[in-house]
């Protein structure tokens, strides 16, 4: 994405690029069928969760005058309108905590002043978002996006752990809520004496870490060894949205007397309870509001629309990371824009706005990334079988296999067919199946294990629609009206819950990893590197990798100490905005460049080719050093499974590539990515797709955050 | 072993085989040093928690007659003379539920008979203790255990799991208890009212599943990416008893105003307060019981004797299990003997008597096997990495390898030295390494990854010593000491430890595989033969095998529905018994002969040659087809990792690999058992141990289960 600040052109290149692509993002998802179902239920549940859980602290705070119903009307409006008309669909909408927190702050002032009081402030929060709205528009025009680019892996995964230690600590707080009397109620009653409050944080416990236990495990349930595929599939899909009725189920198991309070239980009013509905009519009260505080509303919505403008492209930024190759582009300023108009509507609404949020936005992406490969997956399998049932050759399986593959390919204008290449595989295939003897000989599955090799081969890619974000969000008011039912699951299955989002969240994190690499001891460490495939670990010394690591969790426990701070704590994305300048001017002065880029690649640094560094741990480099032209498909599979398979152990390996490596040392000081996306067709063995001088064969990636 | 029952053979022939390595059980366990406390630690609390366990429910049974005290006391006394001068030192022994049940029997009946009463119960009880050594003397003298052979691991490993589902029954029944009243409690103190019981239930929920899940964590400590190597060991080797300290420290941490009578916790008396050890003088009122019922304590005494001729033998057999490759000879009569005189001991002390058990017994041989494993490891690996250190060829790492095994081997007088085989595991390493062009070159760890290669050529040895059972039964004693710490532990703790007990006992066991087999999708069946190495998923019909395995669970569930049944529950072991015949004489007529064979081995059946059975699932068989001369050590080093490694992939494998699977048909119906014991030297690749036909190179194992 250029950096380009004329006005409107940012937007324009949004519109335009989305509607290329606009018709296939209803079709594609319509044609994906039920299976669509999985993920939209997946990310409903990391959606409503977490904003009905916000609803009820907004109750407490505001005293009852918003509520989760707000809060899901919210989530759900904007959801559906962004779904629809906006640009990115990947990126999920939903009123969150700094949301919460500024209300919070915002109503605290409101109501000791006698002008505004709480009844005026809806309608003060109104003019606050009209506001807001107006920055937003503002920066959206003026292409304030454009420096998204400058936002690298360091900030966003600074920023993505530091939502999910924020999920952490609620769901920490909450349990220990579950011990103590809630504020407000009456301490009398019977469920708030010792015993029962003591009982009420125990059952807590056993809800909580069961439904946590349960949904990490159930989310691995394809890798299971028992029970049918479709079980297992059925489990990994809807394990989640199962484990928290079956948990809820468990919640009422406890029978005899004991207080039926116990287990504490979501509280939230019904839509249809009378006063739950007051606020929809806040427009007219509008201009109630003393001019002062109309215009004093501009400074909270300074604060709202830097929050705003930071957490939507960052969350858009997550789930469009380029590990997830995806071929639709970017709409970074077009849906600043969109955030604008759907903050005045819910302002006027009297409803508190949403924004992108993490980490539903990435794990949405996840999940449809889940879901194309199951859809290619089974395409393939059921090709790959037809085929051998004609007793046909290794090469023509694939060959038949590839045609499948592009015919299951998003047809989109914009794009060049990707029929380059096709070639290439084909003759790396035959080449490799020759060295085995099998070239024109037909194949069986006793030979050509058809569900793993094409598990193996398959690129990780994303069934980019539109379907299941709209889907969610209408689910997500749908909500609103099963009020009665949500109010059966416990409080502690929610906390079980937050705690689910942020341990889901941490995998792919390379920050994460990185802090785990720290742990792990030095005899281990290659492993990291199968499972992950990443760079840095065959390119920087494990020095430096300590001492980046280490300045990164410094910086996020300050972000997370700032959290803390009364009201200042919102303005946190302050703190990794300056991360931008912090990465572009300071870090260059204590790390090498070409470290630096390679633990955290940045567009606007032009790396020299600097020789290959062979690292001290030769160990870990051992299993990444294979390049000839032959043996591209090989190491590419090796490594993106952790094992070492085919033609060449890793001890010849090693002994075996020696001339490959100065090759590599000529090109370019990175080392192949470990998923090339051969069946897609690329021409060329890719280079790791970070370097900035890697060729581009797929010109629609040119808008992206590529 | 010959089934001989000339008397007092099988006991001659039993010390004259230990005495030969008695010294040596000695000094190896003290050569160990301090490693010795792991396994020695982790059986201690396998041996005293259930024990506690079992004197609370005496003392609940027997209106406090006999106590945790007691119970301790038999486990400790009859454990240290059983190490000391016992034959089988891996076989573990203490006070079991059978014993706990018998002596619930016997003092209901004497309590109501005025010329018993309680006062005379234990009186009474040693004369029935008196009958029962008589008859184990007898069965002993006449050679009862040689029988030991016709029980297979149809009967032994049904009889492990019947005890797993026990286990695991006692910690369901403990757990539920916890929410319950318990008897002869005064319903009115504070923690018996319903809030606090509710309380102490879920507490309980909370204290046994976390100890449950990090105790299973914790074994598995050594294969964790996280830690040093030394912090990983030590959590595997102490990690259950540690977790059982540290949730007994959970268990303080509530605070405020909960009664501290929750949790629950161990209930026993000191052994220094009064009554505790009035039984100690039982000996002076044996004499009072009245003449009648000295002869009719003979009718117990037969039920007692069967139990102990059964568990006793069944223990020692699991403990001494094929697998596990013992060296030093059984000894089922001897100890049979030597247990008729602890019972007599017992019985005049007036404590209930212990006899072996399980799954203590085999759980202490897993965990000396580890240890073995251990210390040639890292014998091998220093070793290893001298020999790098200076510049030697593979060829030469291996042979110091091979020469520093040797010196490690148990120097045993009846044994001949294993020094055949030696030329060819050095010929097919050699070759091995000529094929990657290494020969003569000097090796470093780059290419010669020592501690993996070293992991996976080490055969199953068992570290065969009387010190570890000795420092356990001291500790046990030391518990009686002790009793004051042991009241700490919550209840719950214990329960969380049976069910650990339960689960920690079902790896290995085969039954319990094939019922794990029948729930395996057909698709990843595969996997199972990569993880345990089995050699009938291989040569049986899968529906032979599921219908085998269908009986063996039904007749399980009769067995677990018989321990129901009051009293007569007691004598289950008969129900096990009976599976001898119908293992002889029924079962044949239902499977083919060669099928059972492989199902479960015995030794009275002689197998025809029947060629090679190409199963159906013809992808299971696929990863087990190499046999060729030079490809053996490749092949057993695949199988047991699971993976596909080295010169052959699965593929190649599978298509070059024909002749040798005729030539598998003639020799024998067997395969190559996946862990060949290359170091320890055999002349050729093993057969399946189990084969009856197998060439022995080791006499010394003639004499044992083999």
């Amino acid at each position: 994405m250029e950096e380009t600040f004329v006005p409107f052109r940012g937007i324009k290149n949004d519109i335009q690029g989305r509607l290329l692509c606009y018709k296939q993002d209803w079709t594609g998802g319509l044609r994906a069928g039920f299976r669509i179902l999985a993920p939209t239920t997946y990310i409903f549940f990391a959606s409503a969760i977490p904003v009905i859980s916000f609803g009820e602290q907004l109750e407490r705070n505001t005293d009852g005058v918003l509520t989760a119903v707000q809060t899901l009307a919210s989530t759900a409006l904007c959801g559906i309108i962004h779904s629809v008309v906006g640009g990115q669909p990947l990126l999920i909408l939903g009123v969150a905590e700094p949301t919460v927190i500024m209300y919070t702050f915002l109503f605290n002032f409101a109501k000791d002043r006698p002008e505004l009081g709480s009844k005026l402030f809806l309608a003060w929060t109104g003019w606050v978002c009209v506001w807001t709205a107006i920055l937003l528009f503002l920066l959206a025009v003026l292409g304030a996006c454009s420096i998204i680019n400058r936002f690298t892996r360091l900030a966003g995964e600074l920023f993505g752990l530091l939502i999910a230690m924020l999920f952490m600590q609620q769901a920490i707080k909450g349990l220990v809520e579950e011990f103590r009397l809630p504020e407000r109620e009456n301490p009398s009653l019977i469920e708030y004496q010792p015993p029962w409050r003591f009982a009420n944080g125990m059952f807590a416990l056993v809800l909580s870490f069961g439904l946590l236990l349960t949904a990490l495990r159930s989310r691995k349930a394809r890798s299971w060894k028992y029970g049918s595929g479709s079980l297992r599939g059925f489990i990994a899909d809807y394990g989640v949205p199962l484990m928290v009725l079956v948990w809820t189920a468990i919640s009422y198991a406890p029978a005899g007397n004991i207080p039926k309070e116990i287990p504490r239980r979501l509280f939230s009013p019904n839509p249809w309870s009378p006063g739950a509905y007051e606020n929809w009519t806040v427009i007219k009260d509008m201009v109630k509001v003393p001019v002062l505080y109309i215009i004093g509303a501009f400074v909270p919505a300074t604060m709202v629309a830097v929050l705003y403008y930071f957490d939507h492209s960052v969350a858009s930024q997550l789930a469009q990371q380029k590990e997830f190759n995806l071929r639709k582009p970017s709409s970074f300023h077009y849906d600043l824009l969109l955030l604008g108009f759907l903050t005045i509507l819910c302002g006027l609404l009297g409803i508190p706005p949403s924004n992108g949020v993490i980490p539903q936005s990435p794990m949405h992406t996840k999940s449809l990334a889940t879901l194309k490969h199951q859809l290619l997956r089974n395409r393939l399998v059921s090709t790959a079988r037809k085929c051998m049932g004609k007793n046909a050759s290794l090469g023509q399986v694939y060959g038949s296999m590839q045609e499948a593959y592009q015919q299951m390919q998003t047809p989109l204008i914009y794009q060049a067919p990707a029929t380059l290449g096709l070639k290439d595989l084909k003759d790396s295939t035959i080449q490799m199946a020759s060295s085995m003897g099998h070239t024109d000989a037909p194949v069986d599955e006793a030979v050509f294990d058809v569900e793993k090799e094409i598990d193996d081969l398959l690129p990780v890619e994303v069934k980019e629609q539109r379907l299941s974000n709209l889907l969610q969000a209408a689910m997500v008011g749908g909500c609103v009206a099963a009020m009665p039912l949500l109010k059966k699951i416990p409080t502690s299955v929610l906390w079980g819950y937050f705690a689910f989002m942020a341990i889901e969240s941490l995998p792919g994190n390379q920050f994460w990893e990185r802090i785990l690499l720290l742990f792990t001891a030095p005899s281990r460490r290659y492993k990291v590197l199968e499972e992950y495939h990443v760079t840095f670990v065959e390119t920087v010394p494990f020095k430096t990798i300590v001492v980046f690591t280490l300045f990164q969790t410094s910086y996020l426990l300050v972000c997370f100490g700032i959290t803390w701070v009364p009201l200042a704590g919102v303005l946190f994305p302050l703190m990794i905005m300056l991360l931008v300048p912090v990465r572009q001017y300071i870090l260059p002065k204590f790390f090498k460049v070409a470290h630096l880029q390679d633990l955290d690649a940045a567009e606007y640094v032009e790396v020299p080719a600097v020789s290959f560094h062979l690292s001290p741990e030769g160990r870990m480099s051992r299993a990444m050093s294979s390049a000839d032209d032959g043996e591209v498909l090989d190491g590419m599979i090796t490594r993106s499974r952790g094992e070492i398979r085919r033609t060449c152990s890793s001890k010849a390996t090693s002994s075996c590539t020696t001339p490959s490596r100065e090759l590599k040392g000529i090109q370019s000081p990175r080392i192949y990515s470990p998923r090339i996306n051969v069946l897609r067709g690329d021409p060329s063995p890719q280079l790791s797709g970070r370097s900035p001088s890697s060729p581009r064969t797929r010109p629609s990636n040119l808008g992206k955050t590529g």
